[in-house]
C-alpha cells in the first residue's frame, strides 16, 4: 500500500485512475433504490484508460476541517447522498478491518477528512455518463489511502454509481444482481482480462446532441414503476442472455457477440418507450446509424459490426481489428465530417481504407453531413491504476488543487 | 339488396364507402399470416367519412372477360393474393348461401367477372394506411353486389388487411382474435356505436416525412420472428388493456381512455424497436409531439390529449370538444405552419383561442416551424355506406371508369 510521503508529515496522498465501461447486456432498474441493487444481471466491457478515464487524487490530513470535494475543476457539494454512501461505507469497511487487526497499513487516517480532486480527460460533451468511472476512481482511490482490500470495493462503488462496480476490473466484467436483500451479494467480477480478445476494437461515435435526455436514475425509476415489460425483460430475458453473453466472449465469436450486443441495445431502448411518459435516448441520427450498421452487414452477409447506445444519442461500435479500417471509412463517407474542424478519428490510429463502389451503391443512404462530430477510437482496457509519480497529484502540498487540475 | 339498373341491362353496379379507423389498442402480428389471424386482440375507432373514406364501385357484367381494378385512377394487377383472398372468399360465401336458398337477390352474379373502382379521398402523402378502408370498402360493395349479410363480411375483410374487419362499423369496434384454427371467430364487433360519445374529437397532424418506413405485413412478421417482448405484450399484457379500454370508453372516462391509448402507442413501438432488426416508425418529430402532448397534460394536471402512432410518423390525437380549440393553437404555436400555403386545419372546423403566456412558458419548448404540414380535423363516424345515387358511381356504363375517378 503505498502512501506517498508529502512535505508536511500529516498529509498522505494517493492518485489513482478509473476507467469508462460500456454495456452489452444493459442494466436498467433497481430493486432497492438505496443500496443500488438492479433487477438483472449486466455485462460490459471496460475501455481503455489511454483514451478514456477519470483521474482523482485524495488527500487525508488531520489538519483538514471538513470533507471537499473538486469536480473538473470547480469544487461540489459533498453533501451529494451518493457521494456520502461511498464515504461511509469505505471508512466503516476500512475500521472493521482495523479492529480486527487485519490492515498493512496505518489507517489512523479514517478519522481524517479528505479533500477530492477528479477530472475526467474527455468532454462531458462527449455524452458518456462519467458516473461509472469516476465512481469507481473515488472508491478505489479511498481503498488505496485507507488500505482497503479490492474485493470488497464493487460493493461500495456500486452505491455510488451501478455501473461503477464493472469499472472497477479491466476486461469483460458481468456485475451479478444478487439474491440477498442487504446486497452484499450484488458484485461485479471479471469475467476475462483485457488482454483475452485482442482483436476487438471499440469505436465511440459522438453525434451531435439536441436535446438533453433524461438522466438515467429518474428514467430507470420510472420505467420500473410503469413498464410493463420490464420484469419480463429481467425476470426471463436477461439471465439467458448473460449466459450466451459470457459463452460467445469466451469463444471470441464476433458475429454472436454483435447480434446480441445490437439485439440488448435495442431492447433497453424499448423498454424506455414502454414507459410512461415515454424516454426517448434515441435520435434521428442514431436511427441512420442503426441503419447503417445493418445496411453493412448485410452487405457481408455476417455481422461484422455491432452498435449499442446507453442513455443518450452517442453509439458505440464494437468491431474486430480487421474490419475498423473499412467501417471507418464508410462513417466517413455516409457521415461526412465537418471540414476544418477538429481531428474527425481520435484515439487509437486507424488506417486509411478504400470503399468500393459496389459497396456504397449497396448501403444507400443519402450522406448526412456534420451528423458526427467526431469518433473516438480504443479498445478493452485494464481496471483501475494508481499513479506514482507524484507530480501527477491533482493536489498540492496544501491540499488544495493544483492550477492545471482547475484549468482542465 | 338494392341492385342499381344500368342502361345495359347486363351490367350490375353497387357503390359503396367505407372508413378509415384508428387502433387504441394496437393490431401487431400474426399467429396465421394465410388466413391472417392476430396474435392480440384490438381496438380501434372508425373516423367519420366526411374527412376520410375510401369509395368503391363494383360492376359485374357476363360480358366481362377478366377481373379487373384500378385504384386512385390506376390499374393495378387483380392477381394480387390479398384481392383474389377477397374475391374468392365472398364469392363462396355468396353461393353457399344461394345453395340453402337463403339468399333475398339475384345471384347469378356471383359468377360473373367484376370491374372495382376504387378511390381514397385522402392522399397518399397523408401517410395513413389505405389498406383498412380499401378492403372494407371493396368487400362490402362485393356483399352488396352479391347479396351477402354483413355478420359474415368481417372474416372476409380481414382475409385482405387484418385491421380492414375493424372498418365495417362505426364508433368502437373491437377485433377479437379468436380461438379457432381456422379463423371463423376472429372477427370485428362494434362496442358502442358513433354516437355514444360525442364529445370525442380526432386530429390527424401529418408530420413532413423523411423516409419511407418498413411496410407493417413484413413489419409484424420481423417482429414475431424476433422479438421476444411481443409474445408477453400479446399473451399478458393486451388481455387486461382491452377490458380496460372497453371499459373506460362505455364510462366515456377521457383520462382513463387517453393514458391508455399513449400506453399501448408507446408498447407497440417499443415492439418495434425490441424486433431485429429494429424498426423505427417514431422519428424526432414524433418525438416532439409525444413531449408536447405529456407538457400539456401536466400543465393542467389530467389527462386532456392522447397521441397514438401507427406504423409511420403522423400523430392522431384524441382530444375532447372542450379542449379541442385550445390544444391547437398549442400545436400552431410549437409548430408554426408554412405561410401561404395550404389551409392548416382541414376538415371540422375548429374555434380560435388564446394561450395563456403561462402556458406557452410552461410547455417551455422551442417551436419547430414547418415540420406538421397539416392537420385533418374529424370525430367518430358511422361504418360503410351504399351510396345511392348512380351519379356517384365511378365506373362508366361500359363497366371502365369515368374520367373523373381516373383524374383522382
Amino acid at each position: 500500500m503505498k502512501m506517498p510521503e508529502n512535505d508536511k508529515q500529516s498529509l498522505s496522498m494517493v492518485t489513482c485512475t478509473a476507467p469508462v465501461n460500456i454495456a452489452v447486456i444493459k442494466y436498467w432498474g433497481k430493486r432497492d433504490e438505496d443500496l443500488i441493487l438492479p433487477i438483472n444481471s449486466s455485462l460490459s466491457v471496460t475501455l481503455h484508460q489511454d483514451q478514456l478515464k477519470t483521474t482523482t487524487t485524495i488527500a487525508c490530513s488531520r489538519n483538514f476541517q471538513q470533507d471537499r470535494i473538486w469536480l473538473n475543476g470547480k469544487e461540489e457539494d459533498i453533501s451529494n447522498s451518493r457521494l456520502q454512501s461511498c464515504l461511509q461505507e469505505i471508512r466503516r469497511v476500512s475500521r472493521k478491518r482495523r479492529n480486527s487487526g487485519d490492515s498493512t497499513s496505518d489507517v489512523s487516517s479514517v478519522s481524517h477528512k479528505v479533500h477530492i480532486c477528479s477530472v475526467n480527460n474527455f468532454p462531458t460533451a462527449a455524452g458518456l455518463a462519467s458516473s461509472a468511472s469516476g465512481y469507481a476512481c473515488l472508491v478505489y482511490t479511498l481503498s488505496q489511502l485507507f488500505g482497503v482490500e479490492s474485493e470488497q470495493l464493487s460493493a461500495v462503488a456500486r452505491q455510488g454509481s451501478g455501473s461503477a462496480c464493472r469499472s472497477l476490473y479491466g476486461g469483460f466484467v458481468q456485475w451479478k444482481l444478487g439474491e440477498q436483500l442487504d446486497g452484499k451479494d450484488s458484485l461485479a467480477e471479471q469475467v476475462e482480462s483485457e488482454s483475452y480478445w485482442p482483436e476487438l476494437r471499440i469505436l465511440i461515435l459522438v453525434v451531435s446532441a439536441e436535446q438533453k435526455s433524461v438522466g438515467s436514475t429518474s428514467g430507470m425509476h420510472t420505467s420500473v414503476e410503469t413498464s410493463q415489460l420490464l420484469k419480463y425483460r429481467a425476470d426471463v430475458v436477461v439471465p439467458s442472455r448473460m449466459e450466451k453473453m459470457i459463452r460467445v466472449i469466451r469463444e471470441r465469436d464476433f458475429p454472436a457477440f454483435g447480434e446480441l450486443t445490437m439485439k440488448d441495445s435495442n431492447q433497453f431502448h424499448a423498454i424506455c418507450l414502454d414507459t410512461y411518459p415515454p424516454i426517448f435516448y434515441l435520435n434521428n441520427m442514431s436511427h441512420r446509424i442503426i441503419s447503417l450498421v445493418h445496411h453493412y452487414n448485410q452487405y457481408y452477409g455476417e455481422t461484422r459490426v455491432a452498435y449499442t447506445f446507453d442513455a443518450g444519442p452517442n453509439a458505440v461500435i464494437y468491431t474486430l481489428q480487421d474490419h475498423l479500417p473499412e467501417f471507418v471509412q464508410v462513417v466517413r463517407h455516409f457521415f461526412p465530417p465537418e471540414v476544418n474542424g477538429e481531428e474527425f478519428v481520435k484515439g487509437l490510429p486507424v488506417c486509411s481504407a478504400d470503399l468500393s463502389e459496389e459497396l456504397k451503391r449497396d448501403i444507400n443512404m443519402e450522406p448526412t453531413p456534420k451528423a458526427i462530430r467526431y469518433i473516438i477510437s480504443t479498445k478493452a482496457g485494464p481496471g483501475p491504476c494508481v499513479v506514482k509519480d507524484p507530480n501527477h497529484h491533482l493536489l498540492g502540498a496544501d491540499g488544495l488543487p493544483k492550477k492545471s487540475a482547475i484549468s482542465d
